[in-house]
């Protein structure tokens, strides 16, 4: 098991509740250096998650009126702030990785275990209840965070002029069917993401569906 | 004037409002090139604004229950995610940069000005509104918010055993100061980062205060 940051530097007694939750902040420094396969738009790198993360709050501010049903604007984007942090020990699944797709539960369960673990517990079972709401897209605000994820690197892609739609064995129609849980969130943003889907298919930025 | 990132790679046509929208959210891509001078605790390297911002709202989520006054977590969580915007057109201006923190207020308010009127008229007003919350520090949630971007650096700069701390001209007495606005949101926080202080202090790893 990795050692928490702060098993290098112990922070001085600030009492045990706040020392646990302290110790958790330090360790979430971790989500910076976790890379996405996506580019940056202003700078020639990849993203990392913490990045990624904060660009889905921007989203869900700006664009919380396209939701089709009502959503709680301030969960939405706390599930968004929460929803990658178990990638701190799981590490990031690509979409288009099929493979690592597999195993990616198993091993985001048992990061959430030990990462959750490390606040007190009644914080534990909060925070992983909100990474459950996520992953569930049983809520209006789950299914708008979830199309936020999807819709974010696509505009990622687009700046890049196709980015991960170059991943081999990748076509338009792979594309569209990942990313159509979008529209399980919001019929305009999902006619917005076709067409720009689209368009990178029209530029050859994707391979062409069938 | 920076030209906006979408001038090199204009969207396809979207509708004018949401048009406005994806090129703004595109347009904020760059807060991740914005450095500031905080090393992170788990890389060798500074830190982003968008990083920052990202890791400010997860104290939200975890430390909302030390606030003095009760406040939304929602909207409190909004302040942080917006709260360093301007500084894609105006730069991190250091917490101990006196000659930089002169001219700041004007810088942040030219910026402000450009990048929101990015966004359709409403929106603008509307984010414009929340960063003037944010710096107004008038209500509860802008004064905790206010407290985590103080509160953050500081532990950042506890795991780099002084980082910023040992800018010329700086004591613990200068960091106390810069610091004690976490106390007008959070008694108990101001304890804990009051602690911290003064343990960095204890083992020299920032100038002793008078």
């Amino acid at each position: 098991m990795e050692t928490p940051l702060t098993g290098r530097n112990p922070l001085p007694d600030v009492g045990e509740r706040l020392g646990a939750q302290l110790r958790f902040l330090i360790e979430v420094d971790k989500l910076k250096t976790v890379l996405r396969q996506s580019p940056l738009a202003a700078a020639s790198r990849r993203e990392n998650d913490a990045e990624h993360s904060w660009h889905l709050a921007m989203m869900v501010t700006v664009l919380a009126e396209y939701a089709d049903e009502p959503i709680d604007v301030g969960h939405t984007i706390t599930l968004v702030v929460v929803h990658d942090l178990v990638e701190i020990y799981a590490g990031d699944t690509p979409l288009y990785d099929d493979e690592g797709r597999e195993t990616q539960e198993r091993r985001e369960r048992e990061a959430a275990e030990k990462l959750f673990g490390l606040l007190p517990a009644d914080q534990a079972r909060e925070l992983r209840a909100l990474w459950d709401e996520f992953e569930g897209r049983k809520t209006a605000e789950a299914r708008f965070a979830k199309a936020m994820d999807r819709l974010q690197p696509l505009l990622l892609n687009w700046m890049a002029r196709g980015g991960t739609w170059h991943t081999p064995g990748v076509t338009a129609d792979t594309v569209r069917a990942r990313k159509s849980v979008i529209g399980d969130a919001s019929a305009p943003l999902w006619t917005a993401a076709s067409a720009i889907i689209a368009e990178g298919e029209r530029r050859g930025w994707v391979a062409p569906g069938s």
